[in-house]
């Protein structure tokens, strides 16, 4: 398997650029050949293609070249590179599906949830403290937390790792991501401390991921277009701060990492956002409902096959009444974090990889390596092409690929 | 003078966010009252939206709902969320002004040039190395490099200051920006010493602000669409970059920071930077010398009121030969780096602000505040009422207003 030698690891996760180039066979195709190497390494939410190829000339934005030449879209507002059409949209669609409180908060937008992580930790933290704050997160954590917070070796901030171990009585910050990547479980924080900072990721709490139970109400909450709509080209996030002061340290951090953020693009996410908020005033179309049923399908398929095969168990969720779509639903997270049920065989992605599927080991994310985390939002013929592999092994096929 | 108190200082220079709201009175009238606060802090490039708004429909970019979802945009170029329609359009902008080498050197797209600023010093830092690498750049050097580089108190990285006083044999890093912010001064490496790793940061080597002499050909060299083609907004910038080990540091710096930059802005300034380069084949609405001649008029204006008001000197440029424009130009810079005639006077910054001019003092730029940065790129009334205001001032009017 010559590919798999591309695998760099960097920072603790695989590179996407390194990952990026082991997709190369696949997208030099049109069909998909069978025996592709597939990458189901990162979330790249290309499932949602259709859609939007149906919505049409509805969601085409269109920019002359005389628009938008400076750096700023609204300076009555405190984070002054927002684009008012983009406010008028995030506020629109939070109202709709209820998934966050919205009033009370400052908007900040940022080029992708990662710049608006690292801009809340850079607000939370002090920059007269003479130790740099811990960022912890309860496992299993996001992979690029780590990375991210650490890649820059910052004075005012550092990786502490596991928040279920974290002692002690320093001030930290807690990063709660809910649902939860990799497991899709909704969480809380996990720490009692008293210095405590809370920033909440709710990249996933979307009614086609998970039931919207009650409107998030929290400090400092982040979402990103990439897992709502499925642009994640565009790299536009939000996020929604309750304190002033907060809002206003990380729009300096983003004045001062990238002077603002694309226009262009918060300019699409709006016309984007706007769609989606329009499809679900409709009986037809409705976003939400179409992405819960692409995911809710492809979660009986894969536990079919996963419950077939033996080799591997899944999470389980529980039937929750989902505000949005008035009824119990459950959860289809955008990732699927399969165990492995064999004791003498650990290394799960290693298994995978020697079937040419590209996952990420629970390493990367503070567990063991009989975890991994499989994408379940690439392209319909990448999904059927991993189910066709599920169904093949067997712990016979474990012996001979591994 | 009510809105002087609104200007906040934060580290080191005028807050984008302060400087914005003292322009609210002037944006949100069309036509600006002849008492406006005038902003010319910073370099917003909004001269050149009277070009774009006769290019029409040319430069429109139209953007379909279903493109760019994926993070990926060539996953066979080591940038690999580099638009291949912006590879081309900069190589060949750079082919027809040759004012840099193109072959032999790697492309690295960022948010704008700040970020591709923060991901070279990244690569060109040493992970293992004890001691942050020391940065420094010749005064008077861009205001904004010491809060960009310092902000996150990296331990891979740190502002040292004055390139002229930089004493030691550990490694450091050379900021050249050429020509210069805030002088236009064309500029060279001014430390000899072997342990040094350069970035050149041409963000104004442009035929519109100075004589095209030679190609240049640097190691790093940095560049942004916003003072090319005055898209500020869309936060666009490119790396040249001849080792192959560094662009790819860069890239990874990218992926952690931001994964990747705005495909929709990529495509815009393709769109835009092609329309740039088909102008540079015709006889008329040429850009390049719509742009000369905007700015070397207002030069002329300026160097005119100047003179009269006895106030201030401004720099000389030498004339040289453009090898773009085929003939003998001068420079015409983005800012003017004025200098106070006066001994008694010292702070030029505060007498300017008290006739409601806001510029950035020479303190700034590691200098002192007998100097100040005035922006050139502002609407042509903005410039008007500049002018009008200089040349009401005199020796007798600074007593008054200081």
């Amino acid at each position: 398997m010559p590919d798999s030698e591309q695998v760099v690891h960097i920072n603790g996760h695989s590179s996407l650029f390194s990952v990026a180039l082991q997709e190369k066979q696949n997208s030099m195709t049109k069909k998909l050949p069978s025996d592709s190497v597939i990458n189901l390494d990162h979330g790249d939410p290309k499932m949602f293609e259709p859609y939007w190829q149906k919505m049409g000339d509805k969601c085409t934005v269109v920019i002359s070249g005389w628009q938008s030449l400076s750096y700023f879209s609204d300076i009555t507002n405190l984070c002054w590179f927002l684009e008012p059409e983009l406010v008028e949209e995030i506020r629109r669609l939070h109202h709709l599906v209820a998934n966050a409180e919205i009033e009370g908060h400052y908007i900040v937008v940022g080029t992708g949830s990662t710049q608006l992580f690292q801009a809340a930790l850079y607000a939370l933290s002090s920059p007269d403290s003479a130790e740099p704050i811990n960022v912890v997160s309860a496992v299993p954590y996001y992979s690029s937390y780590q990375a991210v917070t650490d890649f820059l070796r910052s004075g005012l901030y550092r990786w502490a790792g596991d928040a279920y171990k974290y002692k002690g009585d320093q001030p930290y910050i807690e990063l709660v991501t809910s649902p939860n990547n990799p497991d899709g479980f909704i969480r809380e924080a996990v720490i009692n401390g008293s210095g405590g900072k809370l920033i909440h990721d709710l990249a996933y709490y979307w009614p086609h991921y998970t039931p919207i139970t009650t409107p998030a109400d929290h400090d400092l909450m982040l979402f990103t277009v990439s897992k709502c709509t499925g642009h994640a080209g565009s790299r536009i996030g939000w996020a929604l701060v309750k304190d002033k002061e907060v809002a206003k340290k990380m729009t300096k951090f983003i004045e001062l990492n990238t002077i603002g953020v694309s226009k262009d693009s918060q300019l699409r996410a709006a016309k984007i956002l706007k769609a989606v908020s329009d499809s679900c005033r409709q009986d037809y179309d409705n976003f939400f409902d179409y992405g819960r049923g692409l995911m809710a399908k492809r979660w009986e398929r894969l536990r079919s096959v996963i419950g077939r095969n033996g080799l591997f168990s899944l999470p389980e969720y529980p039937m929750e009444f989902c505000n949005f779509f008035g009824e119990l639903t459950e959860a289809h997270p955008a990732f699927a974090w399969l165990k492995s049920e064999e004791e003498e065989s650990k290394d799960t992605e290693s298994f995978l990889r020697a079937h040419k599927i590209l996952t990420r080991s629970g390493k990367h994310f503070g567990v063991d390596t009989t975890y991994l985390r499989i994408s379940m939002l690439d392209r319909e013929e990448t999904f059927d092409l991993l189910l066709q592999r599920l169904s093949n092994m067997s712990s016979k096929g474990r012996e001979n690929g591994a």
